[in-house]
């Protein structure tokens, strides 16, 4: 049964949990077989690879992809290079995010961070190596050449310095400063948003919509307004649970925004304000999907990005 | 005038010296265009990016995409996206090897280290931007798609843990080791020598031969092997200077690997042994390019890369 086979067209459609668990299923599978092995030379580094990246996360990104690709009819082998990219390039930015000069953090999914574990200079090759790896993935992937080259192209852009390292860098230089909301929510955008967008543009172009035409502009631009909203919401719900949860829940040190003196939903609109600005933003990420469908029931193609809105903004960890 | 013509059809060639300082400054002019604006927020982070990349280094990895791009028809447009990418992968590993946790070296090409200038932080953030904006520039290249993701494959591979951080990683381990000559060469062949590889193959696939056909096998292989060959002998010539030259001359710190117990080829092989070495393999290279023509004569098409592997051997800094 192929992922997306599994998302659409059973009669009786799999619960949200249960297409969730097949899809991370097929992720881990992916995943151990396009890390390098840890029996190549050199073992430690790959060891530590696999480390950061296997048995561990929601794969919420992934996630994003093979929902996206309800869209379209996409080759099942070129969806899980895509989802594993866009995963490798998330783990190697924990990796690096973790480091004494960064974060300075010691838990990651519940489990001691890769430069506690591996010592802070193979971390530095670890995220290294594995942003080398995703593309590499994505380089050697099923689709059309041009537009395999149009995903490198976006896993690159969010990735980078207008994206994701872009965000980080916002970041470093807003602790203790106090931001405006826009100022936050641009932050984000880059820095959890861009990767978020990425994830979702990357599995709609992973085919052709059933009738051979390409997502029109007017389509990807609507995924590009679902993705911004939940990029946002992930993490307006990122900063609730950091000052409501506690570290065993999240799996990572908890309250540790306010520890570093970092400008959150929290801190700058109070909690109840950030839970009501979730909400809404769940509510943007479905509107934007009625360009494709008028509601989204259990055989629309967006059906599956409308569960995980829901998922996003409802997460308790 | 093209960068091609003005390797190859001028009726009066320049001076490998001449050409050099030709490529250079074209280099120079497209990184400018390829990096980030320093007007761009974050203005710090790509004012960091453009001081590790700009205004510095010999290009070595782009004069052997330029050189080796003499073998077929290359697009202008291309051949400088390719050259600019392995640069700034190359740019990349300078800014992380430099850092505190790894070499902890304060001076790059006569500058202070990012790190020392920037911040760590800022430093880790330079590296994974530079390194998703290589990617960034040849997904958005002006070869065939095929070709191009072709391109991006043999960058993504030269660079991640089957390459270049992969001898990283070795390099690691290996301080206070005593290598065998065969332990240090892989180390090498890896950490400087895949990068170096990729360049040449990397310019010789930006364009088809000029009866129109790709490059053979042979022909590819007889390339890396030439690129093998100045690979180790650049590595060789690195640590007979690293233990000849001073500081001033090389513009980064002399001395450092005997000061850090590394093994090196002086410390393995001496110092005449690797002369000797060195100029063994300057002559395998130009062996290697018989292939092509059976002798590098001015108008053969590689002219370039035999007179660029004397300059990597008879190199002072």
């Amino acid at each position: 049964m192929s992922t997306n086979n599994a998302m659409s067209t059973t009669t009786t459609p799999m619960t949200l949990v249960d297409w969730m668990k097949h899809c991370q299923a097929r992720i881990e599978v992916a995943l151990t077989e396009f890390l390098p092995s840890p029996d190549q030379v050199p073992t430690h580094l790959h060891e530590a690879m696999r480390y950061a990246v296997l048995d561990g996360g929601k794969r919420v990104r992934p996630l994003l992809v093979f929902a996206a690709a309800q869209l379209v009819d996409a080759d099942d082998a070129g969806l899980l290079r895509a989802a594993c990219a866009v995963e490798m390039i998330h783990a190697y930015s924990l990796v690096h995010d973790d480091m004494p000069c960064m974060d300075n953090d010691a838990l990651r999914r519940g489990k001691p961070t890769v430069h506690v574990r591996y010592g802070e200079a193979t971390a530095l090759l670890v995220g290294d190596a594995l942003q080398s790896q995703a593309f590499m993935i994505l380089a050697n992937g099923a689709n059309a050449p041009a537009r395999q080259l149009r995903i490198v192209q976006l896993l690159a852009q969010a990735s980078g310095s207008a994206g994701m390292c872009g965000g980080q860098a916002i970041d470093l230089i807003s602790v203790g400063v106090d931001l405006t909301r826009e100022q936050l929510e641009h932050m984000h955008q880059l820095k959890t948003g861009a990767l978020l967008r990425a994830s979702v543009l990357m599995g709609a172009l992973c085919g052709q919509k059933p009738d051979g035409q390409e997502l029109s502009h007017i389509e990807l631009a609507a995924l590009n307004r679902y993705a911004s909203a939940i990029g946002l919401a992930f993490q307006v719900v990122d900063d609730i649970l950091d000052a409501t949860a506690d570290s065993i829940s999240l799996g990572k040190t908890a309250g540790k925004d306010a520890a570093n003196h970092k400008p959150t939903y929290v801190s700058i609109l109070g909690l109840d304000a950030s839970r009501i600005l979730a909400e809404q933003l769940r509510l943007q990420a479905h509107g934007a999907l009625t360009v494709f469908s008028p509601s989204a029931h259990s055989n629309s193609t967006t059906w599956r990005l409308a569960q995980l809105a829901d998922f996003i903004v409802q997460r308790s960890a």
